[in-house]
Parts: C-alpha cells; structure tokens; sequence
C-alpha cells in the first residue's frame, strides 16, 4: 500500500553548505511540532478510530514517525538509548520486514492503548533525545543527518496521510463532523481570466529524474533520457464543473470509456461521482475536512481515482499524459515553489497552515496559476515503475519505494494537503488504480 | 444477536407496596450511577474502540441504555421533552425497528462522535429530567413506574454486556493491559471441603417459569408444567482442572465427541483452549479482566462455547442439563439470592462492586456453595424457544426476547459479572452455541 | 448439513419373519434400480456440476450410495474383497470421520473423474458381489441383512436429495430445462371438497418416537412419553394461493413477522418469493422439475425456509406446531401409507415412478387426503435434539443423525419425491432454518 | 481477465496476394478442426468443469470461438441467417459490453446444457454456413476475409487457453488424471552444447511494435521508437534446475526479494515451488498434461507468476528485461518460425501436433535453440499499456486488448502450446502478476 512505504535517502549529500546543525534542529522541531499542531482539534476518540484497512489512526500516524527516529536514529547513534517501551517496536512498525514482525495493518483501530495522551509523552521523550543527538551527533557519523533529513521527509508524509485518513474517519460519521473551519483566501471565487490553453512540447529526447543537490527520494534517479513524441499537455486541471458534465452525460454508466477493471469497480461500488460527493436535494454537495458545502465548479476536481481520470480523460477525447510529459513540461512552467530565499529545502515555505496549498481543500486558481502544486495529485498514465538502472538503498531504510513497483499508478504534483515545501517536479506519488481517498486529480493531454 | 436483546415488563404488577416512588428514583440513580462506576476506569479511547461485530464500545452502551429512557419514557411521558439530539435516536437504537433505522451495529467502532464527554453530558440531561418525572409521573401514569423498570432491569444487561466487551477489547492488545486489579476474597483460595455429589431428582411433572410477583422477563413466562424423566444434576460447576484434562486426554482433537457444526467450528478457529487462555512457557494462562494469571484449577472454566460443553459432556459420559432439569434443582437448591431483608427485589445485594458475585472472574466455591449463582452463566442442552402460549408485549418493547428464539442455546444462573440481584431461578439467558466471549460455563447431568 | 447425513439400524430386529434373503436380495435390486432410473434422463454433463455447497452432483450420489455398500457390507463381510479402486473412499466418503478423510463437500463439482460411465460401471461391480453376499452372507453374520436394510434406507434418502439438488442444478441454468415433462393425476386440478378444519387435541400424556419392529433411524427413539397443552392442527397444508396473500399483503417487507436472524436473511437476499418463483408479466411461474409453470393456488406451497414458515404463521395468527403435536395426530389421522399386503417394509407403495407422491411436484389434494405425506415435508416448531435418553449407534455407522443435533429444525411427513414408503409417522427429517431447496412447506397450528 | 480478451483487426489489408479465398477457407477448417482434435481425449464430464473463475470449460471455448463467427460474421454477412439458438448470445459473450449482457464468467462451469453433442452441432452448423459465406462473400464485402482471419486468430488463442484451463481442471483432481500421453522428442534430453551467454545491445534509438504486412493485434501498433540503455539479455530460458537452486537456498521465504504484493501473495498461498509442482518423497515432482513426471533440471522453468519471476531475478543479480528490450533482440535472433515456404501467414508449421513447440510442456532446448518462441511465454518487467498514439478498432470489436491495459504485465515468446504460427516478436501477450496457469518462465537481463 503507498499509504505505508516511507523513503529512503539518496547517496548524494543532502544537506547545503548553508545548513548547520542548528538549522536542522529548528527544521527538526518545526516539523514535529506541525504534526502536534495537525493532530490538536482532534479528540482521543477521533485519533482512535480506523475507517478501513487503508486508514491509520492519528495516534499511529503520530507513534509511527516517532518510531522511526526511534529505531533508525536513536537506537544505533545515541550511546545508551533505552527504547521508551519494548512493545512499540511491535506496535508502531509500519511494514518494515527486515526489522521484524509488526501488528497487522487493519487491525490498527482495535487497540485502545497505547492512548493519546502516553503517545505525547512518548513524541516528547524522543524530541528530547533526539535534541541530544542534534547537538552532538553529526560529527562523529555522518549519515546522522542524512537520516534525520529523510526521517522529516517521511513525517511530512505522514502529515498528508493523517489529513486524508482523519478525512474519512469524520466522513463515515452520520454527524458530519468537520475537522475544522476554514476560510477560503479573499482572492479567490474569482475565476481565472482566460481560458485554460493547451501548452505544446514538440517531442524529442528529454531528461527527467531529480536533478541538483537537494533531498529526494531514490525513486527519483537515477536522471536519464527519455524519447518523447509530440503532444501538448492542458495549463488548468479538471474541475468539479467538467465532472458534473461528463457524470451528466453518462459517463459513469458507458462501459466503452472505461478499463475492465475499471468498470467492474465502478459496478461493484456503484459509484456515480467522486469519493465524499453527496447527492442534495438542489445539487451535490462535497463533504471537505471543514464540513459539507456545496460543490464549486471551478474548483479542481479531487478524490477520484485513476479509473475515473482515464475514462474521463477517454472521454474529453484526450489522455492522461505520462509522468514524463508532465515533468518536463512542469519543469518548464511551474513559478518556483514559494519559499523564502534562503530557506533550507524541504520546509519552504512553512506558513502558518503549513501546507502547501490553500489548506484544507483545492480551490480555484489564482489568476496565472497553473495548479501544478498545491491543489491536487494529478493521475498520469504511467504504471509505477523503477527508472532504467534503478537501486533502493541498502538496510531495512531500502525498503521503501522499490518494494511498492507493482500494481500502482504515478501522480505527479502535490496537493493543498502537502506540507509546504515537500514536493517537487521529480517526486513521484503513487496508489492503486482505485483508490480515491487522497486527494487526487487530473490535467489531460493528446498526441501532437 | 443476543446481546442486542433487552426485556419486557410483563403485565403484572413489578413493584411492591414497599416501595414507593422515592425507593425508585433511589434504585434508578443506584442503577445509572454503577454504570458510570463500571466505565470510570476506562480512557475515552478504551470506551470507543470494537473489536467484533459482537461488541459494542463502552461509550456506545453507555448513550444506548440512556437512549433507551429518553425514547419509552421521556418522549411518551415527559410533557413538552424534547430529545437532547435528533442524531441520536439513529445512533443509539440498537435493533428496533418499530422505532425506525439505525446505525449498522458492526460499525459502531468507526464513530468517534460523540465522544465520551458529550455522551457524559447525554447521560446527565436524561437523569435530570428523569427526575421530575420520578417525582411527578407515577400517578397520571401508571405505565410509567413499570417502564423504568424495565429500563434499569435493561440497563443491568448492559453493565454484564460492558464488562465482557471490554474485557474482549482490552484482550487482543498485545500490551495486555488490565481493566482494573481485584482482590480475591480471603476465604478462598481453599477448595471446598467434601466432594461434589450429584443430586437426584425422581422425574414426574414438574412447573417452571416465573412465579410470584417480581419483576421478569416475557420469555420466562407463561409458568407452565413439564414431563422430566428422572436425572442427576451435579452440585458442582466443570472446573477449568476438569477442563485442563479433557484438553490433556485429546477432546479438542477427537470428532467423534463433537456435533459436527462444532467440530467445523473447532478447525475453522483452531480452537485448542477455551478463549482468553494463553499458552506460557510453563502451563496455561489466563487473561482476565485484571490482567493475565495463572490457571487455578479449582475455579469453574469460564469463556467455553456450547459446542465446547456438549463436546465435554459427552466426554466425560454425561450431558448438559435441559434448562427445565436446571431451573427445578436450583429452585429447590440456590441459597437465597444474598439480599438484606427488605431491600426493593432487583438490586438485592448491591454491594460496593455491584456485581452479584465475586466480581470480575470466577472463583472456586466457598464451603457449601454450589454456584448456581454469581461464577459463571451454564450452558444447557435446550434450544431457546417459546413457552407454550408464550406471547410477547405489545409495541416497541415487544420487539425483545422473542425475535430471538432460533439458532440460541439457553443458559441459566448467573456469572460474576451479573449485577446483583439481576438473576433469579427462571431467568433465560441465551447465545449461539459458538459464542465464547459471554462468561459461561457448565454442570453435568446423567439419565437416571 | 443434514443433506449429509445418513442413518444407522436401531438394535432391534428389521426384518420381519415374512422377509427371507430371497426377497432383500429382491429389494436390494429394485431400489438400486430405481437410483440409475432417476438418473437416466441426465446427461454425463447434468450429472457433474453442482451449483452450490449444498448440492451433490448426480454422479457423486451415485458413487456415493455405492460405497456406503462397499465400505460397510463388501469390506467386512466379503471373504477377499478388494475395493474397486482405493481412491474412491477418499471420493466418495460424505463425512464419515471414523472413516477417515475424505474430498471437500464444496468441490465435488470440480471432479469431472471418474465419469458417468465409470461410476456405472462402479454399481454394476458392486451389486454384483453383493449379489453373492446377499446369497451367502446372511447366516454366518447375522448383522449383514441389517446393514442392508440400512443400507438401502440411506440410498431412498439420496434418491430425494439426487432429486432435489438436480433441480437447482437445471434451475441456475437461463435455458430453463426440464428434468423430465410429467402429466398431473386425472384426479387432480378439482379443489378438494369441504372446507380444511381444525383437528382439535385435548392435551395431556402422549408417546411419541417410534413403535413397532419396522425398521427406523435412531434419532426417532427411545419412544417417550410428552406432556401437551391443548391445542388444534389444520387438516390441510398451506397452499400457494395462501402465500400469495401473504406475499400481497408485505408479508416479505414487515419485520415484526420475522425472527431477528430471519429478517437479515431476506435483506441479505432479497426474498420476495418462495424459491422456484419467478415473476412473469402476468404473475408468478413456478420452475418444477417439469420446467416452468404457472402457480396453482390449490396445491401447497413448497421451497420455503423455516423463517418464512415461522413469520407466515405469525401473519396468520397462528404458530407452527411442535413435531409431538404433529405426530400425535398424524398417527391417528393418516390414511395408511398404500402399500400392497405384504410388501416388504420400506418399499411399499414403490410404484412405476417410484415416489410417494404424485411424482415431481406436490399437488392439490385429492378428496380426503389430509397430505401429510406425499406433498411436502412440514416445517414444525422444534429444534432437531436427542430424545430422552437417546443413544447413537455404535461405530461409524453411527456418525449420523447425532451429531446433526444443534442449529437445525424439524421437518415432518414426506414429499412427491420422498421414496415411496420410505417414510413414516415418527420420521424426523431436519434442515436448517434458511434451507429453501428441500421440498418443505408447512402446516398450521394453534393454542386451544 | 486476459483469458477473455480476443483480438482486432488492424486496418491494413490482413491477406497477401497468394491468399485466395480458396486458401482462406482450407486454413478455416483446419484450425476449426484443430480446436476438435483438443478436445477429442476429453469426456463430456472434462469439458463441462470449471476449477476457478479464470477457468473456461473446454466446452465454452468451443461454443464461445463458435459464437464469434456468428455474431460478426454470419450475422451481418450472411443474408438471411438467423441464428441457432438466441440464447447463445448470452451463454456465449464473453466480455463484449456493445454486443448485450452475457452470463457471468465464475458461473461458467454451473451450466450442464447446452451439452457436448449440441455444441458438437452448433459449430457444424455454423462451419457449414461459413462454408457458403467464404465461398461467396468475400468479393462483395471486402471486410469478410479480415474479420475471419480476425475469428481464426480469435480461435488459436483460445486453442492455447483450452490447453492451459484443461490442465487446472485435471490437476486438481487426486486422481491426477492425464490429458493425453506424449512422446519426448527422441533428439532431447541432451543438454544443449556450450553455455548460454548474455548477448549483449549497446543501447540507442530502436523501433518496436508490427512491421510488415502481416496480421497484428491492435496492441501492437503502431510502430514507434524507443530509447534503450545498453544492456545484456540471456541466450537462454530459466530453466527448473535454476528454480530448485532459488528454492534451495530460500527464494520463497526472503521477503527483501520481492514485490510487497507478491510478499503478501507468496504468505497468502504458502508458494513454495511453481504451480503444478508437487512434493514427493524423493523430489519434486511437476503435473503436466501427460500426467505427473519428475522435474527435468534442464528443461525450461514454467508455471511461475510474475511476481515468482521478478523476485527470482533479484535473487540472481539480474532484473526482467523490458518488452522492448526483448523485441529488439528477438527480432533480430529468433530464427525463422518454421514455416513451409508458401504457407499462409498464421498456420504456419501447423504440424500433426498443431502447436508451435514441443506439445503439452516445454522441453530442454535443442542445440542452438535459443527458445525465443515455442517453449514458455516470458515475463517482462513492462506493465501492459498503450503504444504511444495508440487506437483500438471501432466498434465491438474494438473492445479487445485496450480495455485490459491496467493491472497487467506483458509476456513475449510464445509457448508449447501456442498454436504454430500464432506468435511473433511483436506480439503482446499480457496477464496478472499472480497468475500462475498460464505457460509462462521467464529469461534474465542486466544493465550494461
């Protein structure tokens, strides 16, 4: 499941010139403690509860990453670490062969205990030792902060995750509840001046796969050429308005738009619209993290899976483009990602949200924006797979990505959900073909 | 399901003229009150968690007994009441469906609103309102005093339902943590002096059903006669020594002692003890409700099937009692039902733990006690069925006992966890024969 | 699964001084001749497939009855036999578990060896060392006329079930076949004179289970005495045209009618109709072992469950009766079930179809006839458990109706496709309460 | 499902100019007769079970390859033809949405009738009404002889599917039936002189996809480029001695060797060998179509899953080549597919066995043999989907291989049982990383 891989460093240094041990300390608290902040409205009883196997619960989301400092820091770097209990090694093991046997995955919701309040205890224990290690470790070994930086790239995952998950926690709930309130940013329900364009690319050789010093992920290399031809990919993602047209116009119920697979899941679900739509009395409304409102038809389209963006895309008489369509060309075009110069990689651009969108929700694009971040993982037509010559890390920290190069689709992008400074044109989302709790999306394409 | 089952008052009068209203509004808030006393040791996330579809969150029984007063007292009888949320008639309705929908009982486990504080607040409101109408309903109501009742007599199944679903929540976390401690009584810990006999009874026509004027259940009516051929009935309870021989002499692994849907049963779970015990490096533990312990075994097996108790039964070349045998032994046998005299009848014996017997696990027998009683509820060998010219009450609260009465298998007695003064000789208790999770266990009877 | 069960000889005498070898052997080959007449209008390819767990392939009721000869008769009995092939006790043991193991039930359709011809070839072996055993064996062993005499009761058993699993095997089939065409009585098609009655009974001490020398299985002893209330029985099955009213007037969508596991059952599957009927543009067709026709409101209604039969006698105002209410008065009304003076017991009555009834599909009653065998099995009120001091047989031969003794309810009478004379007033055939695909239907009782 | 794709034509001209349609209707009969002759050594029963949903029985395969000349060819062709039974629309579709509703695929083996002799008809039928139609209907419709060789390409790949759904159906058998005997080629069973080598590619710009005037698949167009890294592809098939070497030292139970799924389905099914390779006392012994035999260590291995494949290539050092990779190398190796010169493109070398290889299992390769075709499909590490510019056929018949490119890898070469002349470098077999009962090994490739 791609809910449970994690990421494993790259060889390559990762960390600037500029960056000292007291900047990685403040990243480290800053990122910790924006997990604390995303967890705060959240009850005991909320930060309990397992929806589906594929849904953690918060406190895990919590534990877990705290483990994993735990395990692949603390336990070999600090001389004399005790683990804060021996159990959670069992408990809060995500899916980690090769550190031994774990509590099964969908039997996450049927543990009471640990409970909230000794999974702060056991965040704030770690968080102090682990100020220890920033301030002595790195000297002696070198990989400490190769690891640190990797074990905060994986708690910004885990960031994302407890939003989707928490999302369908509350989403179950006859209540409704909200996660909470948000307000939409002034500038926006204007729509955008001009209409969306097709941007062309002329084909040809390009290289794709990360580039530069910063973090990524070894999913991402190694860089290499790729032999494109001609097409043009869309400058403006689906919205909701495109959605209630193609489900006006039967979309959902025409087998010839869709994969057979796709359409059994489509049957076997009965699904008419995209996860946490609800028909209304006048309309549909869309069930968001602060609440049911009504749907915006120029907001991004979110919470579909890949078999609805391909037969939507075989619909619009377009495609998905591939994963490497979209990177050259959002290479290209996309503004920098909003970071304050100087900032260290990887939490630019951490406002007060913290995330990198709008929040808590995709809304419709500032006038100029071409959503390429922000709004929402976009579906490409690309099987998830290793680039030519690929190799995971060594040790357990290797089983990560590689492990997961099978049966999944790319997505590209980021959503309003990704923390601020966590994404990138290189970096590669992945989920199965139906699954539709992240908050995914969709631009097209056609051959040239 | 049986646990989703409640009571019906029967037409007879259920109070007596010792007691008046104020002695009821006392008994109501003794009732309410021990509830809140059984969930005081547990956390918000221990009260919300499910671990079967057979269990219910603590917090869940907690609004559903409350439920229960807003919806057959309150709303017919409280002039101008209105319920504290229209939600909840939906969440907290277990299976009547005169009174409408509700939610799906396997997922009470995914809703984490409303929590543990607004559930307190639920049960606060109704006591309070429950009040005034104790202090001014019974007269222009007859119906009243005998609704509440049958509330609190609801409420008490409640509180044995309660304690064996947490018991079941706190069992599959591998801390294994315990509910609360418990001190076995001094006086025990010495097996009983004397050997257990069997006591005979001649067969002839005998009369079984509720007699007298107490409170009890449709289905222990109508008191009828019956045709016995002449048995024996032990004087004493199956001891888990007992139980530790069958194991030890191959009964899990020999058919031909099983009904064949049990033996199916024993291979489909690879049952290999009875459940909550726990192979250790040096004999067998159990998990009780104060944490793991040594098997003692002069105490009475507790947590066995009735597909396991045939099975024994037939092993040892006796039987499982018919409910009739039991009830006319134990009529003529059980010492009366420890009560101070003059105490209202149904919550006779109330003591500091509230529970009729020792509490939260089985104990050996005190010197002369033959445990008919307070240890552990006792299989027998009769489907649960109608009473000839059985008629179940009109209404909502007809929907009860008797849309149950297929695919059970009845037991008699009581167990430690039954709240005092809640059994009584013709009580009927009743669950599928796989069912392990209730505190039952057995006594042997022979043909004579 | 009662469809699985077989039966085993009482200890007393079954034969009678009037039944020489000559005439077993002359019964022996009648009824296995009947079981090949039943198959023969079957094709190699009807004969292999089986459309649920609970149906067997005709060939594996074949095969199966054969080796019960083989491995019960042939084995011990016959000095230097050798089995016709070894497989066949892994193949064809239904779930004999002294025997020992044997193929999945579930999967008897996967096997398309050995094929028809084969396992024709199988009886035509084995009926010829029976022959000689049947011959020579009866003298030296004086327990061999009973194992054929069980035997051959087993065998009348499986002629129904071939006949009742053959029709759901043609009823999934969208071709609609028939088994074979049949022509209704000339009698038949006039509604019975006079009105149906209630058979009044006053209650008391009554005997049930069986009496006499004649063979019977020993779930129907030891014969006991019961004590009834007063009550009345119908004298006529409930027919189609009742149902209908029942069906009209929501019988299917009122959920105070059912018992609680009931009522999930038809949710779960949708029951509008009795199995078998299908809706048509101008009302309901039957599909019968003839093909599809349409539903006569003077013949009983068949292929309901016990939950419809217990919720269709609560819409009436009436109950089911218990199996001693239903034999009490079966005895003192059947007509005696027609046999030739003289006939050898167990194949009385065995005519050119060979069936106890009007042959593949019960009928309106002909004038006088009560129907209580001959029509439909009758659903009773009583879970199947041992009688008083019931005791199976010894030995493999007793893995049979005992340990059926939980979750099942009683069936009385006999059905068309009941072998004829096979059955009788104290035979008690069971199923559990959701089985449709027995013949089974019901009549009423009440209270007096 | 793979198992019930077909094929479409491509838009260019499917007939060479030697092809007269006297040509074309002596090919129809011969593969029309070579599906009979498949099914000869089978009974009635054989060909009527189904063993798991990915199953056909033979008898579907023969009606459904039926079926498809009648629907788009004699229906729309043939003036005046009406159908043989206006059921078979339904019986027989196997997954075609635009051409009606169909019965549902895992009921397949629930259906005895229509029996063997009335397929027998049926295809007699229709080869004789084709018969008039390829004598006549080809001037007036040009699309008539693109469509057969459509239906005769359709036909082969079912021949190879009987063949692999057979072998299920008798292997699951404990009798371990055969399908027929076979002779080992006398020129085997010496291992091939030399080692194999890495034939080595420097990587570039290459072309895949159809080339030719020949008949393609849809999926194999259009031609296109592609850019290779350098690489090496071995000369040789994985052979059953390399497999007993992986399970040997532990390949089944190294979870840091596989996919995460193919972890999750090895502990699913407890995979400890290949499919159809069962433990005897001395060895391994493997089911094949001829019965059961020992493992020949130098024969190709097969019946392994993709992710059987994938991990056994880690555990070399290696990795699964690319399709490309693949076609590259066997484009320009592959020796000619034997075939007389003249012969029609498609049945080529149809010898007395009709299949392209050895028969009914692989065998060690001939000297010099590469075994690019004829042995085993082979697994690729390339997901199945569209070629860049890709477009299905219009109509129904373009409902073919496009719908199934998700969720599936592709496999190249060509089996034993592939129909002589079916395959080529360019043909795209595809299938489920778990599935198991096709023909398929694999051949290794590393990075240069």
């Amino acid at each position: 499941m791609p809910t449970t891989r994690t990421t494993t460093a790259t060889t390559r240094a990762t960390t600037t010139p500029a960056e000292d041990g007291n900047d990685l300390r403040d990243r480290y608290h800053r990122v910790r403690g924006f997990t604390e902040s995303l967890a705060e409205p959240l009850s005991p009883e909320d930060q309990t509860v397992q929806t589906m196997p594929d849904v953690s619960p918060t406190k895990w989301h919590r534990a877990h990453t705290t483990w994993f400092f735990e395990t692949f820091l603390l336990g070999p770097y600090e001389r004399g670490y005790t683990e804060v209990d021996p159990a959670y090694a069992f408990l809060f093991n995500s899916y980690y062969e090769a550190v031994g046997p774990r509590h099964a995955r969908p039997e996450r919701g049927l543990l009471s205990r640990p409970g909230v309040a000794e999974i702060g205890r056991y965040r704030a224990k770690v968080d102090e030792v682990m100020d220890h290690l920033l301030a002595t470790g790195d000297e002696a070994e070198p990989r400490v902060p190769e690891l640190i930086e990797l074990g905060l790239h994986h708690e910004q995952q885990h960031q994302e995750l407890l939003l989707m998950d928490i999302k369908h926690v509350l989403s179950v709930n006859p209540l409704r509840p909200a996660y909470r309130g948000f307000e939409r940013p002034a500038a926006l329900g204007t729509p955008p001046e001009g209409s969306p364009t097709w941007i062309e690319h002329a084909g040809g050789v390009a290289s794709v796969g990360h580039a530069g010093d910063g973090f990524c992920f070894d999913n991402e290399t190694p860089r290499h050429d790729v032999l494109l031809a001609p097409y043009a990919i869309r400058s403006s993602l689906v919205t909701a308005g495109d959605w209630l047209a193609f489900m006006t116009e039967g979309g959902y119920r025409e087998p010839a738009l869709w994969m057979s697979d796709g359409w059994a899941t489509v049957q076997a679900h009965d699904w008419q619209a995209p996860e946490y739509w609800v028909r209304a009395d006048d309309g549909w409304l869309i069930q968001t993290l602060a609440g049911p409102r009504p749907v915006d038809p120029d907001e991004p389209v979110c919470h579909v899976s890949w078999y609805e963006a391909d037969a939507f895309a075989r619909w619009a008489g377009c495609r998905l483009p591939t994963e490497a369509e979209w990177e050259v060309v959002a290479t290209a075009r996309a503004r920098p990602l909003a970071s304050a110069a100087g900032d260290p990689p990887g939490v630019a651009g951490l406002d007060e949200a913290g995330l990198a969108g709008s929040g808590l929700h995709p809304v419709p694009p500032a006038p100029g924006d071409e959503q390429w971040f922000g709004a929402v993982w976009q579906w490409t037509a690309s099987p998830y797979g290793p680039y030519p010559g690929f190799q995971p890390a060594a040790g357990a920290v290797g089983e990560y990505n590689g492990k997961f190069m099978v049966n999944q689709q790319v997505l590209r992008g980021g959503a309003c959900v990704t923390p601020a400074g966590h994404s990138r044109p290189s970096y590669r989302n992945f989920f199965p073909p139906a699954a539709r709790w992240p908050f995914c999306g969709l631009r097209l394409a056609v051959d040239r």
